[in-house]
């Protein structure tokens, strides 16, 4: 009978091992695809794709097996060879190639330029391209850095006592309502897509006082935008015993204080790559809804049209003004109208015009909405009859609050719009592995 | 202007700083929600229900500032007092409540004993009331030990270079193929839900070698058995430069042993609460699939019926004979037929009515579903070809492969069944938060 014991130490070398002090003159295995090859006549620069990295491998006429013709873009190959010092390349290493593998070659050339530091192809060509064009080094770097905000995210949330939950994307009612929902039929049962995992993750509050997920949420928004998606991914919390919704905002300060020194300490390399420079979080100002649009109108010389509405442009404004009195990035928007916000949230006892939530902008974008929300049952019905809606569909949330819930509040971040702002680019599609939009259903 | 700073020290203690020594005769503020009250007359127990397990405080007449009676379960309290040694207490501690401050009152009184160790309900009945149910300490218990194999799986594959990718879950064309896809109106558009990653995280391999993802998944299977569920949490990770199928299964050995080390270090307290050994990861055995066949027809004098095919039974069987014969709890059969497997299946050269893939079988049920997929493109077109399939709506699928994949291989597991067969759970929904099955949409 034959045993798996676990993982096999491999032959191949990694960037890592490779790079480490001691190796130079070392024989060694690599495998990668051919990223590019450079033909210099009696040499060749065979430069290997590997997940961290390029590696240069030094192609010799008479020593490497292979002839150079052999060779091709988008191959993927296995190399033995001496590991040498060169400060040109990339790591400061190569190798001097004396056997070459070959471990499946491409059917046809590549379509676009991979290899180039900026492809200069259109957002449209890339995304028809995805599977392609991800291989880029500055395009893979971006979803590298995205891989970060999310590690950041759950691994902050998991010290302060939070715990990740998984709740159903499917569902008989969604949790925002409105007209953009999803609609399928289950087992011959109107179903809808979840918009939010906003019901559950406050049920969740009764059971393990502090929850998070990350995971996709549906919007049917017709908007066709920079800034919207169809599909995105949600980074969502909710957490009990609020003193008030400042403690959320002071949850979501420090989690971003903790993405960004995770950022910092492990995707240095992926940061450098796209020359980006991580935004300050140590001071994040907040202001009410009403002042922020009071203080643009006055220095940016506006009219306030609608007192009750943000539109992007104030967005961008209100970001302007933080950017320069207080040179803030981020900025709270808090106390935002209640009839702007969904049922659940928790109107302002000093003035139920507006509510006890916020927005956090980045950079002119919001990416974050939260708030406190109302515990109370009898308060929650009240609401929702204010609001003319029925219990039909919510009986199973409403339990939840009838059988006693503590205070408690939450947020939602896009993770797209958090790594588009990030990485200072100007559409969210430039930073979704695979955008669902009005026109995109594929790849 | 007010800023955020980050988080704030809260006033109130959690268990892990009122466990901590030297506590003894200090003064603590505490908060959490009544789980149980047991009145002895002059004092009672009033138990809090916190994140981390059970907290006794003893309520004093004339010492603590409310009457008893205004106090019930289901209320969110805020409890100052003096932490004292009582042995009897969970944790060895207990505070002698001076002030009770009520956070929130419950509207009606809980409609099932949540605070018995053991509620005695029907599974249906802990579904209907799923928000309630799951307060219970032991159900809880089930989902966080769940949350800690997410963890691991994450933490290990992280270790092991692969990047966390989140794909599209409405897409054009599903995966698997077959009658199980759930159809949705995408902008008048036809679209179905994922059934699995499979092509996303293929063409992923090819952009940063190693990927994993941990999503919802969607199933329109009509069965209603113990162990379906139409929408699960799947756990997936794909692996290129791979010499062989073997290596998979390696990868999830250590993953396996990975996620055991990680619960036995930091879920030890839910796992006793469950009273659950974790099972031996250290030595997992593997057998062809005609082999284990073999086996159990002649162990246990039973008759194969079907050479292609393995039924749920003589799952269970093949998991017997390897825990009798080996004390396995998992058990890897690989080479499994070809017609049973999906097209992008590689199959062996040495006899291609079989596949270089595998199931993963814990406890007499499958949890895993892996194996090598090919890479080559043409050889891709011929097995496609030869299944009858077209390339509509697989162009960009294809595409990955035209331009040039390296071997490489994966596998998804059930994050529910993994958890279920670890709890020694005889049905899927017990170990799933908010359950979807044929009759179930709510809660």
């Amino acid at each position: 009978m034959e045993f798996l014991t676990g993982l096999k130490k491999k032959e191949t070398l990694e960037l890592p091992e490779l790079l480490q002090e001691g190796m130079e003159g070392k024989k060694g295995k690599v495998n990668g695809i051919i990223h590019s090859i450079r033909d210099m006549g009696n040499i060749a620069f065979v430069v290997l794709r590997k997940r961290d990295g390029l590696l240069q491998c030094v192609y010799e006429e008479g020593i490497t097996n292979l002839t150079l013709q052999e060779l091709r873009e988008g191959a993927a190959i296995e190399v033995e060879g001496t590991v040498s010092q060169n400060e040109k390349a990339s790591g400061g290493m190569e190798i001097r190639a004396e056997s070459v593998r070959i471990l499946s070659n491409p059917f046809r050339p590549l379509p676009i330029p991979i290899a180039k530091w900026k492809m200069n192809t259109t957002l449209e060509t890339k995304l028809n391209l995805r599977p392609i064009s991800l291989r880029n080094i500055r395009e893979r770097a971006k979803f590298k850095i995205q891989e970060g905000i999310v590690r950041g995210f759950r691994d902050f949330l998991t010290q302060q006592g939070f715990t990740e939950i998984h709740t159903p994307k499917i569902s008989s009612k969604g949790a925002e309502g409105g007209a953009n929902i999803f609609k399928l039929d289950y087992f011959h049962k109107p179903a809808v897509l979840a918009q939010s995992p906003q019901f559950y993750k406050q049920m969740m509050v009764g059971v393990f006082d502090r929850v998070f997920e990350t995971a996709p949420v549906f919007r049917a928004e017709k908007h066709n935008t920079k800034r919207h998606l169809n599909e995105y991914t949600s980074l969502d919390f909710e957490m009990g015993y609020i003193d008030g919704f400042e403690d959320i905002m002071a949850m979501e300060t420090g989690m971003l204080q903790g993405i960004m020194t995770l950022l910092a300490k492990e995707y240095q390399k992926e940061l450098d790559i796209l020359d980006t420079k991580l935004p300050q979080t140590d001071r994040i100002p907040q202001v009410r809804f009403d002042e922020a649009k009071k203080l643009i109108s006055e220095k940016y010389n506006r009219r306030i049209k609608n007192p009750f509405d943000l539109e992007p442009e104030e967005e961008g404004l209100i970001s302007q003004y933080f950017k320069e009195e207080y040179d803030a990035d981020f900025v709270f928007i808090t106390h935002y109208p209640s009839k702007k916000r969904p049922f659940y949230a928790m109107d302002d006892p000093a003035d139920p015009t507006y509510t006890l939530s916020f927005d956090c902008l980045f950079r002119g974008m919001e990416i974050t909405t939260g708030g406190q929300r109302i515990h109370d049952y009898e308060m929650m019905l009240d609401k929702m009859e204010s609001r003319g809606m029925t219990e039909e569909g919510m009986e199973y949330y409403l339990l939840a609050f009838k059988h006693g819930m503590p205070p408690h509040g939450g947020l939602g971040i896009g993770l797209e719009r958090l790594t588009m702002k990030l990485l200072l680019e100007d559409n969210v599609r430039e930073t979704t592995l695979f955008p669902r939009d009005l026109n995109r259903l594929e790849p």
